[in-house]
């Protein structure tokens, strides 16, 4: 088993903070987005969608979508749980990893994609409108979070989980394009510090 | 416990089908999103992130994101299962979920939202060229997953999931924006018939 990852991707780094809090080893191979190598025909027959991560079974076959990854590791070692516990915390957990997704996620990645010149090699073409608009309201999801914050030590709540992975993975995308957290966001400080100083954060 | 629904909306319509096709009947409560009525004060206490569908229990609290609510009634009525069962299904599921989610939901929601004149009360300003980038590349999407219909009867492999309501809930919100499924895509097409004569297509 092994997975094709990318050092400086935002999605790979999900799956090995996920891993690290798992206390999980598994190989990587690396696979460079920049050079076009997700648009080979050998990565296309792993994954069609030539995203990464993938996780490459012994057999072949493959595994792709960081929180799918993230879940087939959750079946396998069910502790510590970081997709919740019960019907309703696990609920709870799916509901906070996609608002972090489908709301602060994916701001920072449009307008990095738009954006950020390098990335004209894998969004073309890039439309500048679309990607300041989204980088504005990266600063609405931003304050969404620090509200959260204010009422929770983690994003989903009491206990840490793949909610707070996406939320630090997100938060630490902002970089690429040099998006500064608004200051006075005293709770999404205070969490940001307390989540980056986990051993995980460094995979 | 009730739903907040709309019923021309294509994410509360996944939530109708998945418990169409469960047996499972709860309180639906309408939502007027050209009305803004996401917007009130009432909806945002209960949803932040001001989206539909919402599931409301009975002490006030609240569930939101289309598959945060599907995993929940999955937990407490696990047969038929339609997130897989077992680690290596259950992540094949997730996968394709995601997939057509980020894939073709993506592409056919920033189209339409960026390109119908009725969005524009949801999505402003629209970005039309943002829009037709996205209904070009609709077309790329739906043909990824032919591929994948010529080798399985659903989207996930076998057995009917959630994939194939992402899916099937995708193609028909492309009618909205009048965008045409190419011809020559027979398996698109068989796979289509199938899962719209369900009852739950219905939903």
């Amino acid at each position: 088993m092994k997975l094709i990852d990318q050092p400086k991707a935002p999605n790979p780094r999900r799956v090995r903070i996920f891993l690290a809090e798992k206390g999980i080893t598994i190989a990587t191979e690396p696979l460079d987005l920049m050079k076009g190598e997700h648009r080979s025909s050998g990565f296309t027959a792993l994954n069609p969608y030539q995203t990464i991560p993938v996780l490459v079974f012994d057999d072949g076959s493959a595994i792709s979508e960081s929180v799918a990854i993230c879940r087939y590791f959750e079946e396998l070692h069910p502790e510590p749980a970081l997709f919740g516990i019960g019907a309703r915390e696990r609920a709870d957990v799916e509901m906070w990893n996609r608002r972090i997704e489908l709301g602060l996620y994916f701001r920072v990645a449009q307008a990095t994609r738009h954006l950020h010149p390098a990335m004209a090699a894998i969004e073309s073409p890039q439309v500048a409108e679309w990607g300041e608009i989204n980088r504005n309201r990266t600063m609405e999801q931003l304050a969404l979070l620090d509200d959260q914050l204010a009422r929770h030590r983690f994003v989903a709540g009491g206990t840490y989980s793949i909610a707070d992975i996406t939320a630090l993975v997100s938060i630490d995308f902002m970089r690429l394009l040099k998006i500064e957290r608004p200051a006075g966001l005293a709770h999404l400080a205070r969490w940001h510090a307390e989540v980056s100083a986990r051993p995980s954060a460094k995979a």
